[in-house]
């Protein structure tokens, strides 16, 4: 089946002689690394290629080869082939389908469970660490051999959608790949950095403040940080610089689950939460209306601070208390 | 030449009834990992082994399967057959060469450029990653098959000398083991929890202390922490828990050189440097009378705190001045 839609995909490629690329609003190292070695890949087949991303590339992406010819601005006309890499959907690249001419072929790759399967072939693989593993498969299907250009931008797509090999997606296959992308004279102590030392002075500034009243409950099973609406005005912070701070409670010795509660307005308090062995934080977060996974999850409050931290201490407080001897 | 290695090591275990495997001092993640893995290897083909590190397994690592067979003291009599894992030398160990039977066969595997070569038959191997690498290539030799707990030793082995992949010691080979250790049955997850996710509260402190007085210079270039006496005592953290702390300055957007001063005594200041990209900081530490690598090394100064800063930052400012357009 797999084999098939690659089939399909690659053909489709080799017919057309102008492709569009599309990646999603907010670019990161996934879609912009699997979109750019996609497109060196297809000019090597002689292609017409055109790289679409509604944003600019971020400063730490552009060394990415051939992150230079990014577009911002929508082709005119748009080519008949158009793909869409690491996009759950259209919207995500800003593009309104009643737009598109009859006759568009979307050609849809994507490794997010969430994919609404928007293409006229789809090949989304949840099971993939990254949009990069499933291009690079394209890549080989298509015949056009791992130069280094090529290999930097899959590399940086798999690094960065696994954190270096560590996320639960990280696979056997990952592992190969990477083997056979290292072998391709990458850089990879560079990429490295560009991906992962380039924080924002604030957001180390809103570190410090979040450390600053760490508390641990539950005999040290439970790490809470808080970070006051001040703390994100003094540090100069949107929310987003907050999303690294709370594993750095995560990671403290005998700590199973952390909570970051975050003011973002006076009556509004969002919530983050981060377990590591056995807690189940996504049924936790459900109770106060919100969500995600297992070890990681959350909700928002509409209610003062003190009594978010209350409610949601107790409740964590009484579910280790029958987890007990687990 | 390390086939024959190898293949020399291998026959002298399968000689042997009974080898004593031994670990370095202070053990981590390599050597215990390298070392189990191997004792469960020579069990498989059914000799007697004795497994010995002068120290206490930590509490993190005794997740490690065998690590509850792991000795404190040596063996009466001493087999004739002892091999070390990881060890730059005997007193690595804290064995006195004399004490050592005569006609011992002493097995020398490890990955430390600085090994003595103490062994009969020495395999050291500067390029591998880990010293696990090496035993994971003995064991194939052996032609033991890699079951759950040997992978899971020799994983944390690689895992734990590679910074999960991300060090400059890293290959492509690196990647490929992990492969087939993924494909053993292992529970990655929980061995990066093991390894990764277990700070000291009291390490977690120091690193708020380090953030507090964080500062840049050199138009955001370099960025320099600094842990006073009474930070260490307040925080009550030993110096050895303050490695990673200046990771958070080197990892800051824009930064090339961090540095972390340390007060150990009113006039006796350690510290350390980092640089990503360029900056020679052996160089750097070696002008002060210390030394390292280009990317991580460290010196230190008879001085106050203060004559340290300015004389430190001094240099390295100057040194910025020189390399400008770099």
């Amino acid at each position: 089946m797999e084999n098939d839609v690659s089939t399909l995909i690659a053909n489709e490629l080799r017919k057309a002689p102008e492709v569009a690329l599309f990646s999603h609003v907010s670019p990161d190292g996934d879609c912009l690394g699997s979109m750019l070695a996609l497109g060196l890949a297809l000019k090597k087949l002689g292609k017409k290629v055109f790289l679409y991303n509604p944003d600019a590339v971020p400063h730490n992406l552009d060394f990415l080869p051939g992150a230079e010819k990014v577009q911002n601005e929508l082709p005119h006309p748009l080519p008949r082939t158009l793909c869409f890499v690491d996009c759950t959907d259209l919207r995500r690249v800003n593009l309104d389908p009643s737009q598109l001419p009859e006759h568009t072929v979307i050609l849809n790759i994507d490794h997010h469970i969430s994919n609404l399967n928007f293409g006229t072939i789809n090949w989304v693989k949840p099971g993939a660490s990254a949009s990069g593993e499933i291009v690079m498969n394209l890549i080989q299907e298509l015949g056009v051999p791992l130069d280094q250009e090529i290999a930097t931008n899959l590399y940086t797509a798999i690094v960065t959608d696994t954190g270096s090999f560590q996320y639960s997606n990280t696979t056997a296959k990952t592992h190969r790949q990477a083997a056979d992308l290292m072998e391709s004279g990458i850089d990879f102590l560079h990429i490295h950095h560009c991906i992962f030392d380039q924080k924002p002075l604030a957001q180390v500034e809103l570190l410090r403040r979040g450390l600053t009243e760490l508390k641990l409950y539950a005999e040290g099973q439970l790490a809470v940080m808080t970070l006051h609406q001040e703390d994100f005005e003094e540090a100069g912070a949107t929310e987003g610089l907050s999303e690294g701070v709370i594993n750095n409670a995560r990671s403290i010795e005998g700590v199973e689950v952390a909570v970051l509660f975050k003011e973002i307005e006076p009556q509004k308090i969002r919530i983050g939460f981060r377990s590591n062995l056995w807690f189940n934080v996504n049924e936790l977060a459900a109770r106060f209306g919100g969500g995600g996974h297992k070890r990681a999850a959350g909700c928002t409050m509409e209610t003062s601070l003190d009594e978010a931290k209350r409610s949601v201490i107790k409740a964590i407080e009484e579910e280790f208390n029958i987890g007990r001897g687990h």
